[in-house]
């Protein structure tokens, strides 16, 4: 059980790269970087209106010499502090992802990404080379993985008590985008512009956090091909897709579907994993991620609950309320950069044991995404066909 | 609102092939067709052993002289008689769907068929063109479509509350066959035999079901390709298959999803229908079939309650007992064999017009689940391509 | 498992007072008495206005001359008649409950009667003495609990399940009447008219039927003191409420509560039984019959599905069409009117075994309903006091 | 929407009495206070144990030298430094909340207090009179109030969305004590003890919660009069209850009830508040705070999503992550510490137009909680009697 003492020797010194005063997904980066105590918000290049950003920084309560114009000089400038920064998150437009989190790990910075993590295979292969020479980390944002009863979806698994996996139903299909809201709103804008987004909007902006989490629960299992169809639904959007639907094949003979939408017109987040065994089944939903349902057939469904004694001890390790209680996003994000901060400290200190105990999306999850939203596209682009598929 | 008055001049004098004491379905065929006396069941060729057939007839009320050994002693004894049938239910395994439906006809007899009609599109034609010949009437045993809130979901996508349609998410997916249960179980044994239930198990026996209430509530729509994968998780039952997944284009760019299943386990029925436009989603869940949820983005989504007056008249019209009191499946057919009742009579006495005013599942829909399932076969055994689809 | 074999020698021969064209419950209980023909209607005085009333029954296939003008004329008219009518069922406002029924027993007819049975526990016993006198039954139309999970229920309490009992929270609370519809609609006027409708609105007219549910399922407690405040929040109503709150001791110790409304706003049905025991609670829900909550404290609640083989075999026996499938309201009338049915044969034939075998609001429920409205309203107009209850 | 930056002038130098290594709710305090760094933690008197209180102050960042044996040396202590702390969180059992509280005011110190603030409507006034002297607030932590929809239900009550209010239907009502837990777990143990709890368990430990959401959404009205049954199912808790219902009659004519308890078995929170007014009702469960449910009689029920553009401005203002992504008790109780900060400040200030903007469970509120309680004993006790209530 949480309970606010440190994890690691002290905190870890952390900016972030974007993510300022109008950012839909800075708060939730420093709101759970800062929860008790894994990182110190000591630097940033908040913005790219150098003034604003300062003033905003120093409204985090920075010291405004540490508030930066852009990430260049904010790791050059950290580099020249012997108390600079260990790690830094990146909370800036897609097209962007690539370049600074290459740049911070050639200063030796580690590095916390937003999805996706650059915009082809190609691309994340270098950041792996590059994670690995420096030996420093780069995590990447699937939040909604750090919900504590993924880990409890994953244990029983691994437990066979669904039996053989048959089916993987992945979807998140949300409905804000029903409408052309770009036209208004600039957060959505970069999203479906191919020079900000890259190759895809949906897939990779909201498809790949079902699929990171079916490779969470599922890790013995590989997509042997996939077929992928996708709509522009309102039509400025096209090329990029503001729905999607991808059929997966895997290894063990099992059959998956993906629906990646933001035209689901009225439903809020829809994101949902169910995961069909021989013997049972398991779902579970963003919304309300307090509940998994376990569904054996012939039995009656189960209600499992966060927090409740008679969970996995690994769903129960970052439990810090009890059940009844809600926990929400801010906790599983919060979760995730709690391992961030291990898996840095463990790797600066070579402790590969304690390195390997923590579950992270990590570099090559990034690049699995990357690989997916690739291998999506060509397949929707032919025409909807079977793209043959494999994995890192 | 019914009270249980007379709809039609009299009863249709009625019988039943198939539907006897260990039958699935043949209870809710009866319950179905003498609520509110729409037919009187006086004849029958219940059973393949005729003395247990003869037996069960008799328990039901029938004179044993009119409990035959087969359909054709039953069509051919009828006949004979000032006061024979006028309508006939077929409720025997699929194989015989076809023979026992074309000899109806050819005796000038209304038929009601389980789904499917038929193996193969060419027959489904036949009774097509013999249904038109005869004069007499083939309603398909659709029966969800029964449920009210259908005809408020087809109401309101008529009047434009969804906006321009633009997703359609099919599913029919329980867990009830997870196992081998055919080894044990008679009734799922001819399904997964293909002498029995034809080329397809899941497609036919349950996907067609939400398809064919997809049909109601977007009359206007049609599919002009699709591609289907199927499997055989219970290795016995290939090439049937227990799952499969079937996308669909349609002629106003909408895309659409069908989920086929009976190893989905855990799950009771699953068959749920959201239908996604412009503006707004309705999604209805045959397991809780007095609401629909009714969800327009940007505002709180709405229940619909079936009873309610603020509904639509059509689907005020086959109201029993007032909201809040829970209607199921069985006034879902009820309303369905209503309306074949009305059908009959209005085809014998040539009122198009009161006709025309009816809808019910009738020979065509029965001739494009038929269709359908044949394309899907057809692209799941060519490996999963896409099939130009051209309906009726 | 139901399949429409008659249960009984013959359909009993049976009629209607009240329930006419314009009766809210007129259909349902002639649905459920005709379903599988448990009974068959032969005779009726349906309506206040004779013609109405004549036209109604030929309309449901009546002989002109066995519909009459009034429960007088149709006691007289079928006792002179070989095959007159062997049941009644009273469909008529409440305050002529009692006289009907009075006469039917006195005719040697056996009597289904709407809730309340009649006005003081007086009256009630009288129709104790006389049914038993008569050797004729008297059935309530406690119609929720032929619900098959009300069985089930009762089952698991038996088995130990819960443990001992604790709590019993009980509510029926609707919002149809949050207006004075009365004022244009006269199905709710006269409920809420104390001439028409006894002492009581709400305690009587949905109250008793949760109350009853619990003395199903909890057969060993009995209420020792119970308290009651009741309001009219439609001024007009008074002194009958359209609301109140009851709360009850048993002899075991457990204490209860039941929430009686009709003023509950924007609720359905809102008919909730909650039974918490010291080592589990179960919840039922009218408007989602076919589910039973499960909830032991310390696992994670289980959702019990009507039609499941791992229900107990009373909650199993009066299955029509399996598991998955939602029944609703009016299969549950109908398992009530075959077990009033099978216990109107077991009287006549004297097979005291049978019987005892059927469970069925008798008599005794009616009185036990009218003694709890008298002591709610006698609790009530005493300022909301603890009065001692005593059961028969 | 909060993004981080501060709301005053600086953090509020904080410390903690209670909370320490085993508390159940000491983390959920710190997360709440230092979120946006409303608050820091500067000074602590964690545990009974100085040892293992300085440890675990010092793992929670603190300087040894601040981390006190007992809140009598923590406030002598902090009063001597330039530094010294502005408030303090009281986080112990309940017997000591009085002494500790009047202890910090009379030492200039802001209070936050977990409820029940003290044992007696007397020594409550006590605090009032002393806060009002010193100027220093006292907060109660009555932390689901600061759920987002809770502002919403107030906003929709006070436009008249619900129309006269009529029916208060409170509920908080867990299972996890449904056995004698305290014989091994000894943060129920105190709870049952009447030294360390005071008059009550489950009334003041659970009940003044949902009663505290009432007073916030329904401001206008007063209970007149109440009345409490209150039982001991576990009976070595007694004479302290382990379940109670208590009825309360409101100035305005409506009628309320509360159900408190820890043995509804299997219920995990059961935290409900429902409002019933003529018009529509509202409907608030703690275990989904994100969506509030929304009755008009006559009118689909509509789901209310926290973070929706459509919400009024008061429920919009504490949003940190935009809607669809479940938000937890840690936020709302983030919401309310924010709040004390601020109020702390316009209390430094003199700044009355800031502190009347804010709303926040005060020191009215917990006299109110005191006072409930003890009315509801005092009921009991009586045998469950009608009790004269007058608030303060």
């Amino acid at each position: 059980m949480i309970n606010g003492e440190l994890r690691t020797a002290a905190p870890i010194r952390w900016a972030m790269v974007g993510g300022g005063r109008g950012s839909q997904i800075g708060y939730i980066h420093r709101s759970a970087a800062l929860r008790d105590r894994a990182f110190a918000l000591v630097a940033g290049a908040f913005d790219l209106d150098p003034e604003r950003g300062r003033a905003f920084g120093v409204d985090l309560g920075l010291d405004p010499a540490r508030c930066y114009p852009d990430y260049a000089a904010l790791f050059a400038g950290e580099a020249a502090r012997p108390d600079g920064i260990q790690a830094v998150s990146i909370a800036t437009p897609n097209n962007t992802h690539f370049a600074i989190a290459k740049a911070a790990l050639e200063h030796g910075i580690h590095v916390v990404c937003e999805k996706p993590l650059c915009f082809t295979v190609a691309e994340a292969e270098e950041l792996v080379a590059l994670s690995a020479a420096r030996h420093k980390i780069v995590g990447v944002t699937y939040g909604y993985a750090g919900h504590q009863l993924i880990e409890q979806a994953r244990a029983m698994v691994e437990a066979g008590e669904l039996g053989a996996i048959r089916i993987v139903n992945l979807q998140f299909a949300h409905g804000f985008h029903s409408d052309a809201v770009e036209e208004t709103n600039p957060a959505t804008r970069w999203r479906v512009t191919p020079a900000f987004a890259g190759p895809s909007y949906v897939l990779g902006d909201v498809g790949t956090h079902p699929l990171y989490m079916s490779e969470v629960i599922l890790p013995h299992m590989r997509i042997k091909r996939l077929l992928c169809a996708r709509q522009s639904f309102v039509k400025s959007r096209a090329p990029l897709e503001d729905n999607a639907v991808t059929l997966m094949e895997y290894d063990n003979g099992a059959f998956g579907t993906v629906w990646s939408s933001a035209v689901n017109a009225g439903s809020m987040h829809g994101q949902k994993v169910r995961i069909v065994g021989s013997r049972a089944s398991l779902e579970w939903w963003d919304e309300r991620p307090n509940q998994l349902s376990f569904e054996v057939q012939g039995e009656p469904a189960r209600i499992i609950e966060r927090g409740m004694p008679y969970l996995h001890p690994a769903a129960q390790a970052d439990d810090r309320i009890g059940a009844g209680h809600p926990e929400g996003l801010f906790e599983a994000w919060a979760n995730l950069y709690a391992r961030f901060a291990i898996a840095m400290e463990a790797t600066n200190t070579g402790d590969a044991e304690r390195l390997s105990s923590i579950r992270y999306p990590d570099v090559h999850a990034g690049v699995e995404g990357v690989r997916w939203v690739e291998a999506c596209v060509r397949s929707a682009d032919a025409g909807g066909v079977w793209i043959d598929y494999t994995c890192g």
